[in-house]
């Protein structure tokens, strides 16, 4: 079955070195192989940061196993102390093996084989967790989950150990232990172990790898086509179905990391042990595309918050870790090595060490972000996320548009939600999830119950509120049989753009949304343009949200402030804002509000159709345990009418720098903002105080062939396709001629 | 009248050579020697940050007069543009003098000396400003200072052109532009020239610079000894008024900073034209020690925000680049070289360079921050501010008890007031100044109403509030003629402790704090601890405000949550407080709360002498603009009783890893937290849940040389001084033995 290693040119590219198969498992043979040990023995010194990297977890090794680790009865939950003894313990079987085959220092290997002992002594007794629940009951864990990841760890410490144990010490770890655990977690957990789940993923996993460690065919042929081996299960079957065509995977970028290890730790085994599958080559390369959407479904290092997501959580996390340093081993891309650089540690074996090399040789490029559309659904049919970019490197803008499915449990009722970056800093904001993560104190680390209130609602995102209920109405499972479609996409330069509608959000109300960063006009920095539309049958109210960061510096209105404070709503997460202050502003009249985020000036300005109230919220109303964090929102309403629109734009201007004294351009430059409903196509124009001016049409029929002609003003506009962006420099009122045209 | 320069060694210590009196002055002869070019052009290839320094200016320069330069007539106010436009100029001829040594390329020469004959065809015509007041008018701007602080970069941009210039338009410079703005500064402004006050301070520095650039003695006498000569003002009567003995500047750092600039322009010049005078020893060093103070009044390289304060101001700012280079090069010591590394330029001088080349050699030590006492007045009699520094280095603790007098019209009424920084991070803060500073749309760029109405008053600091009114009513006359009294200040290490009382804030009421950092106890991290005691002789409310910078995790007691908000109180600050949530503590109980503050957990636990209500509040109430920024607070308050004291312990503990989904010991160690008062002493009492104890004795007598003996609890505890630490390791309510008794 092992038909040999994957071997790695010192250039960094692939070539595969193939063996005849037939051999017995050779040790160690998952992550790290032989090779990969003399490689990188025979390399080293080249790279002063795996060195240290590694003589920290041998000192850590050292302290660990300075007494004789616990391996206490499993009788706790998650976050228990059984539970997190274990899971270090697990851990520590791993760190164990690798110190031994990178050092060569028997001691780890003791260390580890004394350790798995202890449990082969303890595990084949156990019955059900005592707190296990009865869909996915686990034994040393609580769930079977727990016990899949730490199976992953432990078969890689004993593969690495492997030829270092005694052969009765061995069978006893191999007969008490793994083909135990191993049959618990496929036959013993079918229902697991064939879902098409992250659970699934992890199972087929752990059961993969222990089936090449142990040279099982059987368990290598169940973990990739299912426990009756017609692939309608498996790991195939799970890549098939758990990634859309893009790369992206349907929960959002926060599961998707999690989602990730299981795929890239089993995968890397099969590459290591039957490369004949050329596994990452499957599914035109999913899996390296998925590595790359992480990267591009990130901002400064941090994911985007999308559904449930904790904000910390980014690029610097081991399972990214692994990825960036197995995408780089497997293609040689330099510029995943400078993405490695927001990376504070290194994974302990081949890929690592590559990954770690290169850039301690300088041998890195920039990562270069671009726009990316990432279709949403196993075929690429359920909507999609897009994700602009207007510059590709540095602290460069972003401007999101979810128009992705619900995307399970953890999915937010946030259709055509927007979010916006800029400057290194979050503008326009998203939640995330409502959670502080294992801090006991705070509903023992799970979800608070603000998540379900608060951060899963409508209103908690940058997203249409009709009638101050949410999508759906919360609903997940009416959620689950809709999804946005997309209209169009374009990263053409000058102006990226994307533009999306829905149906089935709202009874009897439908919405589409486009979104665009416009470069070419002459303000300081690219402007973010928002057009959302909603139509209806009867009177609505419609409620814009804009949850955005920064110190309120100036409103282009009066503000009627609340002198005492009292929620918007009572109900859908309007309980939990409270109102501070509103404004009444006639339809079509700009209203414009700038604030500071950081060092950098922000004004945004909306027009709607009807006459609108703006109110200023903030964050905290009906929170007894201070759960949610003190953040802010406009909230914009119009009301009584069957439809209507909102067209913004945001303008990054100006400085301000504190230390050195100096303020620039706090005031922006955008001067006029009109938005014009023609037959056939919207105009949307915006003008400069010195003039600048710039139009964009945006074709009512969807269609990159269709030729438009409307007349604005009495003059005629052409264009071919979704939209167009018409420019003058000078200041009239009026459109003298055509300047671009896309698509 | 020229001695000579100081010339300072290749190894960075200061060697004197004393040349012959009688010349002519030498050009450069101000903060650039000839000797330093010599250097400078010597040595350049060993500091490539010098050099790129240097590059950046020229590049700005040739921007800058890529177009012959505005002299526009003197009309429009601060940040105007005639006001911004010559600001600019004056520190161009500065930089084109500079870059003209350093390069010797001429172009830069003429384009000092083009602007500079500009302003000589305008200034000798110029009346008072338009815009002037009529306590300090200038010409050239609308008030002397800012004229002031133009000669000082004026000048030094003339001395480095000076004998590039053809001798008619060195004589059109001299007689039509620097001695008639000189004369003016002096004999004209007489009463901003003999003030002992930051505006004097410019004035004499301007015109005694000039004095040496054109070696008119008598301009340098005034500047010296003031106009007429008797010494009642002039720069060395402000060395003397101006600073404490420890180089303290009474209205904080903030202003310290901006006051130091025109003392180290002269200083600094009188030590390269002067040096018999051996300026920077006179007063036992002032000078130096005031850079120090600036430096040891920061945390993270921020100064701390007392009184009227934009909190962005620190080290990195053009005052300390000036400073710290002058310290480096004056005393050689390898630690400022360290803190250069939290600056992001240097100066373009001597001692820039040297500074620049001793980083770029690597020859820096890391500066150690101590516990110290700075006591505040000429004579270091009006009270003190006391640092005490937990650590050496690192993201150390740092807790300030401010016993310093009002500090004049910037100074807020917050006598005894704490602040309290850990890991990098304020943790009780301070709201410094209530000021966008030159954001147009805040108030114009200056103080915004709510400095008054909110960051002056008592409440918005952590200080103790009597009967809902500000210390002296916040009046600034009766605050001037009263400050606090230091009890005792110890750096002994296990403990840093400070103790200060004050009487005079409020009619009929007196209280004292004594604030300590413990680290001699079995914490993860040294303990901030905080006894204030108030007493009057009628009832009082005493409200004590804790603003704390986290998100609540945890609170020991139920909170009773407002269900609409409405503010704290009527005035003094408190109508700008919302009320979150209030909690009732009966006397003596331990009320805690805990909160996370970037990846650590802090417990407040507090005790009060009398039944005690906690208010949750926070900022905003009755701020229309939304010129506060959004913070929070607790009050502890109780009422009905003429005495009071509140006791209050911060631990900080645990890590809260998002990334790495960890989370460690969110809850703390502190258990019990008991308050004694006995005859002759108070008793702390401190306890974890493991049994660790520790008693902190507080006499009443001060005195280091007093002997106690006081019984509590049946047990005689005898120590020395103003305090004694007392230790036991076994979980007792009692104490069995003295372990260490301090001072």
């Amino acid at each position: 079955m092992r038909f040999g290693p994957a071997q790695v040119s010192l250039c960094g590219l692939v070539a595969l070195v193939l063996c005849s198969p037939g051999f017995p498992a050779e040790h160690p043979g998952l992550l790290l192989t032989p090779e990969d040990v003399e490689f990188i023995r025979q390399y080293r010194q080249e790279s002063p940061g795996f060195s240290r990297a590694l003589e920290e977890t041998r000192a850590e090794l050292d302290d660990y196993f300075g007494t004789a680790p616990d391996v206490p009865a499993p009788v706790d939950p998650g976050g228990g102390y059984s539970h997190e003894t274990h899971k270090k313990n697990g851990i520590a079987i791993h760190d164990a093996g690798m110190v031994y085959q990178l050092t060569g220092d028997e001691t780890y290997a003791r260390h580890a084989g004394r350790l798995l002992l202890a449990y082969a002594d303890m595990y084949s007794a156990l019955g059900n967790h005592p707190r296990s629940r009865s869909s996915n009951p686990g034994r040393l864990f609580w769930q079977n989950l727990n016990e899949s990841v730490w199976l992953t760890y432990a078969i890689q410490g004993f593969d690495a150990i492997h030829d270092s144990l005694p052969p009765a010490e061995r069978n006893e770890i191999v007969n008490r232990l793994l083909r135990p655990m191993a049959d618990f977690l496929s036959e013993g957990s079918a229902d697991t172990f064939d879902r098409i789940h992250n659970h699934g993923t992890w199972a087929v996993a752990a059961v993969g790898m222990t089936g090449y460690v142990l040279d099982d065919d059987d368990y290598v042929r169940k973990a990739l086509h299912g426990l009756d081996g017609d692939g309608d299960s498996g790991f195939m079957r799970q890549i098939d179905l758990l990634f859309s065509p893009d790369g992206y995977y349907s929960e959002g970028p926060y599961y998707q990391r999690y989602a990730m290890m299981p795929f890239l730790l089993f995968a890397r085994s099969i590459e290591a042990n039957d490369p004949e599958l050329d596994i990452f080559a499957y599914r035109d390369g999913i899996l390296l595309k998925a590595i790359h959407a992480c990267i591009d479904l990130s901002y400064a290092g941090l994911f985007f918050p999308l559904n449930d997501a904790i904000k910390d959580k980014g690029l610097d996390t081991v399972e990214l870790r692994y990825g960036i340093a197995m995408a780089y081993a497997l293609t040689g891309d330099s510029a995943l090595a400078s993405i490695a650089g927001l990376q504070n540690s290194q994974v302990l074996n081949g890929d690592g060490f590559r990954l770690a090399r290169a850039r301690d040789r300088g041998e890195t490029l920039p990562f270069i972000h671009k726009s990316r559309l990432f279709r949403d659904g196993p075929e690429g049919k359920q909507g999609a996320l897009a994700v602009l970019r207007a510059a590709s490197t540095g602290n460069q803008q972003a401007l999101l548009l979810k128009a992705t499915s619900q995307g399970m449990g953890h999915g937010h009722f946030d259709k055509l939600g927007l979010l916006f970056y800029d400057n290194g800093r979050e503008i326009l904001t998203d939640y995330g999830a409502a959670r502080f993560l294992n801090v006991e104190q705070k509903n023992g680390g799970r979800y608070l119950p603000e998540n379900e209130t608060w951060a899963k609602q409508t209103i908690a995102h940058n997203a249409l509120v009709v009638d101050e209920t949410s999508h759906f109405d919360g609903q997940l499972r009416v959620a689950e049989q809709h999804h946005p479609d997309m209209l169009f996409f374009d990263d053409a330069g000058g102006i990226e753009i994307a533009s999306a509608s829905m149906e089935g959000a709202y009874e009897g109300v439908s919405f589409q949304r486009t979104a665009a960063l416009l470069s070419d006009f002459p303000t300081e920095h690219p402007l973010m343009i928002d057009v959302l539309e909603a139509s209806g049958e009867n009177p609505h109210q419609f409620d814009l949200p804009v949850h955005f960061n920064g110190q309120i510096v100036d409103t282009s209105h009066p503000l009627e402030p609340a002198s005492s404070l009292h929620p918007l709503g009572e109900a859908n997460g309007y309980q939990h804002l409270w109102l501070r202050a509103s404004a009444e502003v006639p339809a079509g009249e700009k209203f414009a509000v700038t604030w500071l985020t950081g060092n950098r000036f922000y004004t945004y300005s909306v027009i709607a159709r009807n006459d609108m109230q703006v109110f200023f919220t903030e964050l905290g109303a009906n929170d007894p345990q201070f759960n949610l964090r003190r953040e802010q929102a406009l909230v914009l309403r119009t009301r009584g009418e069957s439809s209507g629109w909102f067209v913004s734009v945001v303008e990054p201007h100006g400085e301000y720098n504190g230390a050195e004294e100096y303020t620039l351009n706090s005031r922006g430059a955008l001067d006029e903002l009109r938005f014009v409903r023609e037959t056939g196509a919207d105009f949307l124009s915006l003008r400069t105080a010195d003039g600048s001016q710039a139009i964009l049409a945006l074709s009512h029929d969807a269609g990159e062939a269709m030729t438009h002609e409307v007349e604005l003003a009495g003059r005629p506009y052409r264009w071919n396709g979704n939209y167009a962006l018409f420019q003058e420099a000078a200041p009239m009122s009026g459109v003298r001629e055509e300047c671009s045209a896309d698509t």
